[in-house]
């Protein structure tokens, strides 16, 4: 039995990547690897609690599936074999999709998410439905931070992150509309994927505030993530915020060298003052390291509206697209929601198309920037997961990326003085999330060194 | 000097078609088109007042490079030598454009308008630019209905829809938002043709309302618009509602023959009990005449909303869009704008999405209506112009039509026991502009049997 378990953890402790081509050469078998994120999920999820739907014979049944077609030698999909957890708010055919919310207990979908016939299509294994938030916003949900239960996971997207973290599954994903994947990511001490907005079509996936919301990935490193985002790009007619044009080879990037080193340029950004001290300097350490491939910058003041107008356009939206929750469930939602959409019903229509008025502005400020360095760092959030179980955490340093639209992946390089994991943030521009990819795995291999 | 007269009422009664031709061959010379087009403008102008600005120098001048250059045997534009008018919210370089706004009195443009370099570029002569009422909006212009100047010329494209109906330019260029292509056409007697939402790029044209402005023009007949209508459908990075997507050849289709006698659907918009017993006799015994070829519908309950829900989304955007002018220069505003942002300021986010919310619904189950025929036809007004010049007339069948962002045409068939013309308006699914044009053109000349 132990030898077992010796096993199964070397299995999970490889490089994404490399299961993956494992599982392409037939070395490993995606039945193995789903037995060893099985053992992984029944020693940890008791603590953990990361999960809202799993049942093991579901994954055995779709690894063997997928076993099967390899050996016939018929054509594999990229992510072949490869164990991938979804946010419970991304709908599922045939397997509960709850939405973290009480008033949709039970609720099974009858049609796949985008997203999901993607992965199915990729070969990867659906391994169940990861916990959300209430709704995917602020209300803590069960999930326990994997290095430490006392701790959050942080959300919204609390499930995907842990069970990354915990190595229950090697990839995962979630969503963010404020800080949603970066912020548990960061706790979790894992690498966070957010792409430009409108890159992954969210058709089937809950709708928070469409202005915003983003689909994200969850993976160890940056080129796990550039793996399972690749296949989530696309165009979707029933999303209008996404476009026909031709998709970016986000993992041949990522793996491939910068034809120099990369430049970036430290930004305090918008409550900064929240930093904690270690946080601070960490990030300061790191940019010392960095030497000359680092300038650093203060944001001018018009930024910090910026997280005001974001909370608008979130709360508005979302007043108007949970109605229905409200109507016929408020006795049991969570004050996060109820006072979000109460002042989210009372934003007037000019101050919320005043507020989407800011978004080109901002990102014509940060144009200026994106042409002097490949991506911006800084902190993910302002400090590591909190020692309390009653919040998710301040998305504070990742609201303008996200209002902005602007590619986001946040790497887990630092660590505070408790031992807990730290993010540092770096952020791409406009469409270049295959640059800003190749700069993260260019970070994460230099902090490696 | 008779003579002369004779000569150029004979040009600018040819159907645009014809003067392109001849234009393209030499037959006529832009010059001596556009002198035509300023002496009818001479002689029209005091009584029907449809331009903000014109200076036939800068016409002549237009006119005779474009002669000097066919010479040269050089490849020549698709709109070489014709003569069209922009309404004035549609910015030109080095040419006021004023919006009809006292705020606005003596401004300049540094760069053209989308649409105006497309129309350089296709070989237009920019005749100038043709009245418009205050911002787009409903308080009357100056400008006077050609059939008879106690009448409206409608509104707010009024200028562009009056200089057509009198001769003056072959082709005009204006904007709808609720009716302002449509009605005014239908008024003065000329085609007008509202293409699908986002057809046309909108960039250097004020706007009012994002979710609902769209681009339209003004010719005697449906080929006419057709013509014009094609070299300004194309995609602009900096309008979003526009695509990069094949571009459809309006002209061609327009031209060629239906493979069966087009199907209609009559159709009793909301708002129908406006209509004014003359366009109902007027639009029964047109059916009547059609035969087998229309089928009678009336729209269900839903549809009565649209108007309601089209003013909301109007007024917000109006609200937000409009707010310097409302700031800066409040007193030169008329009563029509400052009520409209009085209701608009007041509209709240959620109304607003719900509002938008309502088009797709709108949309499919007119899907189904276009399923059984080429094109919805109804009144294009509930009247004739009303003999009233302190009135645009009522938008009331038009705005179900611009809200849903469906192509729309009318046509000048219908004449009422004063003389005065009534439109008959047509339209087709969403993004069948080609094909609406083409059942335009073949009830056209069915009616002219």
């Amino acid at each position: 039995m132990g030898a077992e378990i010796q096993r199964a953890d070397a299995i999970l402790a490889l490089p994404v990547l490399e299961m993956r081509d494992r599982l392409a050469s037939g070395a490993l078998s995606a039945v193995e690897l789903v037995q060893a994120c099985i053992a992984r999920i029944a020693a940890r999820e008791p603590e953990v609690q990361a999960w809202a739907w799993f049942e093991s014979d579901h994954a055995l049944e779709q690894a063997r599936a997928l076993d099967a077609l390899r050996v016939t030698g018929r054509p594999i999909g990229p992510l072949h074999g490869l164990p991938v957890g979804l946010k419970d708010i991304i709908d599922t055919a045939k397997m509960p999709t709850e939405n973290g919310a009480e008033a949709d207990r039970g609720r099974v979908p009858k049609e796949d998410a985008f997203v999901v016939a993607r992965l199915k299509a990729a070969g990867a294994v659906i391994m169940g439905k990861t916990v959300t938030t209430e709704l995917a916003f602020m209300r803590p949900s069960k999930t326990r931070n994997p290095h430490d239960p006392a701790h959050t996971a942080g959300g919204s997207s609390a499930g995907s992150a842990a069970a990354v973290a915990a190595g229950m599954i090697p990839l995962a994903v979630g969503t963010q509309t404020g800080g949603s994947v970066v912020r548990p990511a960061a706790f979790c001490g894992v690498t966070g994927f957010k792409p430009t907005f409108g890159a992954i079509p969210r058709s089937g996936i809950l709708m928070q505030s469409p202005s915003l919301d983003t689909v994200g990935v969850f993976a160890a490193d940056p080129t796990g993530a550039a793996l399972l985002a690749e296949v989530l790009f696309g165009h979707d007619p029933s999303d209008a915020d996404t476009a026909p044009r031709p998709f970016p080879r986000l993992s041949k990037t990522a793996l491939s060298r910068p034809p120099v080193t990369p430049d970036f340029v430290f930004v305090r950004p918008p409550g900064w003052t929240d930093a904690e001290p270690e946080t601070r300097d960490a990030l300061a350490e790191l940019v010392e390291a960095l030497g000359e491939k680092v300038t650093e910058l203060d944001l001018p003041g018009p930024f910090e509206a910026a997280a005001r107008e974001r909370r608008r356009i979130n709360y508005a939206e979302m007043a108007r697209h949970y109605f229905r929750y409200a109507r016929d469930a408020a006795a049991t939602l969570g004050a996060e929601v109820r006072d979000a959409m109460e002042e989210g019903n009372a934003v007037l229509a000019r101050d919320y198309l005043s507020a989407l008025d800011w978004r080109p502005v901002l990102n014509a400020a940060l144009g200026e920037i994106f042409e002097r360095c490949d991506a911006i760092l800084c902190p993910a959030a302002p400090g590591p997961a909190p020692r309390d179980i009653e919040t998710t955490g301040d998305p504070v340093f990742n609201s303008l990326w996200t209002f902005c639209g602007l590619p986001v992946v946040t790497l887990p390089l630092l660590t505070a003085t408790n031992g807990m994991p730290m993010g540092v943030q770096l952020v791409g521009a406009h469409g270049n999330d295959a640059r800003l990819l190749r700069t993260a795995r260019w970070l994460y291999e230099w902090a490696d060194r």
